[in-house]
This record gives structure tokens, sequence and C-alpha cells, in this order.
């Protein structure tokens, strides 16, 4: 129940020194650990990675989900923990998020989501009015992916042993076939889309954290984006698509650079950003391309089919504000931003977090 | 961040007052909802069930693991948290515990455990070190237990928002055709097994937890049950299987019971206790039959199997010590001991906790 209790467990663990890298004594877990930035990245590469699996490995690829083949059905499976924090926001709930997060972690492999679990982990003494409430906003978001939650578990621990509710969510898919996506198939001459305006999502959860209240409405873009990604699979050569969420656009496009082995530039002027989330950003001292989004996503495209892919996110409700914001150029990995006035700029992944608990 | 801020959030939520059933304003989550006991299952049944799923849903079932069909095969998919306290305790800690949990909840559906998923949420402050051996314990446990671990997430949360470490793990098998076991199967006239003695792991970490020293060696159970679990149903018809994790051997025999609409009876000198567990349980005042276990199964088999199915569990080392602890008769649904002494006694599902977080 203790902590003196667990590092007493810990002191005389026989699990002790058996781990294969090197841990420097002292060193401990940094919210940026986190933050989906360069902390992150170096805590899979360096301990996750080697130790779980190893390189080659599907872990090590890092997709936003898993492929796994079985009996000759291509799977997509993945989990997100979400410990948003408030778990109550601008528009939605951490409910809501929990399922959508999981839901567009499939569709970014080309998936079709089908099959939900969630973990919940609550703290004693949370309002069954508002565990209520989550589960409610669970049901009503599984049933706009069309996911089905057929599976879960509820875990208490002591007041004080957590901050209000966490949940894990898990989630299988079917990839139908013919569908290739990856964040390893950008190459140099493709083009950089994003499918809506960026940071909304940050910047509605910072507002309510901070106590702020804007005169325009700021709400959390959270949404499913199983059909606005099969449309634009079916318009063209869709090489990779990520979900713009911790640590926002620019993390991501470095994910992707780095996974593909290409540079990718952006261009300032056509990344959407809508005027109140951008004032909100200001105030807050926020840059947008860092800030997390829950209903927005990065895909990267061949050339040729730039135009109809536009088209087609264009199409759909989510994507009505889909732009093309970059392309992509040769290795060695990296992310340039090229600013309104003719500038270019590294866009470089952070060390640790601007919001951290964003998701 | 703050507490404050969360209830703020709640209070202007705009998902007030959609749960479609009612909670009492005042009502919280108590320790107990997550025990496995009678208030566990009393959420589920009020809540979860209703908002999420419905009656006849996959998730009403209550399986250890869902199962889904897809493209022709039958796929077992379950969610477990761990937050077990202290994360190190006799014999082994919340990693081994974590892959050997659920991989246990796959073998229960009758499946080949295939694929895992990890979600961590971990505390701020936390060692690396300790980090690196729970991650190493996952790994061991994986390979042990003929799993890869495929897709993962980590999240970090501020100092005293959570205990530790929490994980959450997910797994994904395939049931082999013609395999049939489900908690609703059990028929009168069949014969409840054991697969080994009860209540080591339970006794195991509360001795930690208690700072209790015994001269015996009290070690937790945590194993992979998969190879024993197949060997069984390979030697008979195996109507249930299921782990008997929180609230012990007794809550899975009412689970079972309510779950098949019949009634068991068990035999007290028959169920296998350790001489070391049973003396430490007197001390510390539990009753075996209700404290976890991790490497444990109960079956629920044909009467003209259970010689054969026994002796093929025996043959496994998970199994030398099954035993035959009672048999199965028409409903309504309850438990009841036969004690030493020739008397009967319910053996009801508890209300809240013997021991809170033990897994």
């Amino acid at each position: 129940m203790s902590r003196e209790g667990e590092t007493a467990g810990a002191r005389d663990r026989e699990f002790a020194l058996r781990c294969p890298v090197p841990l420097p004594p002292g060193d401990t877990v940094l919210l940026g650990h986190g933050s989906g930035g360069k902390l992150t990245a170096q805590l899979i590469r360096d301990l996750f990675v080697p130790v779980l699996a190893g390189d080659g490995s599907e872990l090590a690829r890092l997709g936003d989900a898993a492929v796994v083949e079985v009996n000759g059905t291509r799977l997509a499976f993945t989990t997100d923990a979400f410990v948003v924090t408030p778990a109550f926001f601008p528009g939605s709930n951490i409910g809501e998020l929990s399922v959508n997060g999981t839901v567009n972690d499939l569709a970014m492999m080309g998936a079709r989501p089908l099959f939900l679990s969630a973990a919940l982990i609550l703290e004693e003494g949370l309002p069954l009015q508002d565990l209520g409430e989550v589960v409610t906003a669970m049901a009503e978001a599984c049933r706009r992916a069309g996911v089905t939650l057929v599976t879960g578990d509820t875990k208490v621990v002591e007041r004080g042993s957590a901050d209000g509710l966490f949940i894990t969510t898990s989630g299988v898919g079917v990839i139908p076939d013919g569908v290739e996506v990856g964040p390893e198939r950008a190459r140099p001459g493709d083009v950089v889309l994003v499918s809506g305006p960026v940071g909304s999502h940050g910047v509605a959860v910072m507002s309510r954290r901070a106590g702020i209240e804007f005169e325009a409405e700021l709400v959390s873009d959270t949404a499913p984006l199983t059909e606005l990604v099969h449309a634009m699979i079916a318009a063209g050569d869709v090489r990779c698509l990520r979900d713009a969420t911790r640590g926002g656009l620019a993390s991501v496009l470095n994910e992707l650079a780095q996974a593909s082995n290409v540079s990718i530039t952006a261009i300032e002027a056509q990344i959407p950003v809508l005027a109140p989330v951008r004032a909100a950003c200001e105030m807050l001292g926020l840059d947008p391309l860092y800030v997390a989004n829950e209903g927005v996503c990065v895909a990267i495209v061949a050339p040729e089919d730039a135009e109809a892919v536009l088209a087609a996110a264009r199409s759909n409700p989510r994507g009505e504000h889909a732009a093309i914001v970059g392309s992509v150029g040769e290795g060695p990995p990296k992310v340039s931003l090229r600013t309104g006035l003719g500038a270019t700029r590294p866009l470089i992944l952070l060390a640790g977090d601007q919001l951290p608990r964003i998701c």
C-alpha cells in the first residue's frame, strides 16, 4: 500500500539487474517521457524495443497500430492509455476520447476498426455519475464509429493513488486486401496533407485547465476518422497516415521522416489553424504545430494522386478544411518549416511536453 | 491538473445527464467496485452492460475474454489493468503478472494466445531501473508464453497522480476449430477441477505488503496456463475454464454458477492449499478460498471425462497438484461448501475486498 513497502519490495526483488540495457541508477521517469517527443522516442528506442522486441520487430516499426496476420487476414491491433486532465473538457470527455483515439489508430493503418476493449482504473471516491457520463460517452462514440466494445476490466485504487480515472482502450480491425499504409512508405516527391485545422483539442483542454474562458468557443476536435481515411485511400496511393495527437503536427512529421528516412518541408502559410485557436495559442504561449489533435490526420500521398486524395478528403465532413501543407525530399530525416517570410527553420522534435496529460 | 479543475469541468460538461441508467448523486466509486466481488458484478450489470452493450452482447457474456469472428477465424480478445501494490513481490513483479494474466484470460476461452499490447501509466519519479526490470520481466514472460508484444503506449502523470506504475495488457489469440469453452456451458452432473493449490499469489503479495517474513517461502504462483489448458482440452469435454484471480476460487465458482444457471458444491477437504499458505492465511485472517491466484484455473468438465482431464492436468508441471474439488447440480445458481465436519455452508460472493490491489 505504502511507497515504503514498494521500495522495500524493489530492493530485494529477484529481477534485480536482469535488465539487459544499462539504466543509470538515480535516473527517474520524467513527465517528458510521456510527451510523444524526444524523451518518449528515447525510452522506446533505448529500453522498450531492445528489451521487448528487437530491431525489425512489429513493435520497432512504431506504427499507430501493429499489423499482424492471422489465418491469412491482416489485423491491426493497438492500445492507448488515456490520462487527460481534466477528464471533462470543452466539447468532450475522456470516454469519447478513449474510443476515438483507438479507432483512429486502427484507421491510420488503413484498417476497418471492429472491436474495442476498455480497462478502467478508477480512484476511490470518483462520483458514480461522472463514471456514468464517461461510459455513456464511450457508448455513443462506439456507435458513431461503428465499433463494438466487447470486453473490459475495472480496477479501483485508493484515494490519492490515481487522478480520477484512467482509461486504456485497445482495438482490433481488419486491413482490407490491397491497402498498404505504413510509416516507412514515404518517398521523395510525395505530398503532405493534413485533414483539418490543427491545435483545437490541446487548446480546448488547456483553456479549461487554465480556467480561461475565450470569447470564441474552443472545443476539442475529437472524432472518428475511419470514413475520411477510407475515402482518401480509395482516391489514390496514400503511403503514410498518422493522427496528429501528442506532440501535434510537428512531432508526427518528424516521426514519419524518421521512419521513412526522408526530409519533409512544411509550408507554414498552408497549415490550417482556426482563428480562435491561433489567438488562444498566442495568449497561452503555445505553438499550434505542437498542440495535440484528436480528429486530424497527416497523410503522405503519391504526387500524382495528391489532388484526388485532397478532393476526397474535402468531400468528408471531417476533412472539409483539408490542405496540402508540404512535400517530401531526400533524407537524412529532418523536418523544415518554410515561414510566411520565406525563411526556413527546422521543426524539431521537442524533448518534452508543451502540454502534459493532453490525452 | 488540479482536482478543482476536474470538478469544474464536470459541472458544465455537456454529457451531463445523458447516462441512461439512474446513478444516485453522491454515490462514489468504492474500493470494493474493483474487488471482483459483488460490487464489481453490480457495476457491470447495472452500468457497463446496459450502457455499453445490452443483454445478449459479447460484453454481457462476461467471459475472461471476448470471442469474436473475423473472416471465419474465431479470435479471443481480452484486456486487464494491473495495479498490484507493491509492484515487486515475492516470486515476481507487475510486469510478469501483466503478461501472464492476459495470456491466461485468452487461454481460458480455449484460445492460443498470439499477440499482446501493453499500455503503461507511469508516475513521474519512478526509478528508471524499476521500469527496466518490469519491462524485462514482461519480455521474459512473453518468451515463456510464446506470445509477441507487438504494440504499446506510455503515459506519464505527475508525482502523486498515480502509484508507481499501472500496466494494462490486452491480447489476441485464436480459438482452434472444435474448441468450445464458455462460462455458460456447465451442466448438472459435471465435475469441478482446480489445477493447483489456491491462495499463493494473494498471500505472497499480502505478506510483502504487511512486511511479514514467514519461515517458509511464500511466492506468487504467476504462470502462463496455455499448455496446461490445451492438454486438458485435448483429454475431454472441458465446458468452462476460468483463472481464479481476483476474489479467488470462491468468486470464480459463483461466476460460473451464475453464468450457467447451476448450483456448485465444493468439498473443502479436496481443495489443495499449500501448508505455508494455509498458515499465513490463518495469521493474516484470510480465507484461502477468496485469495487471488495467478496461475491456477478452475475447469468444469463432463463427468465421463473428469478422470482423463485430471490426468492430463497432472501431467503438466503447472497442474501436478490438480484435484477434483466439487460437482455441479441443478440451479438456481448458488455455491455451497461441504466442510471437513460434514456440514454444508454457502460460499457467497463477497461484497468487496479481502485484499484490494492484489493484481
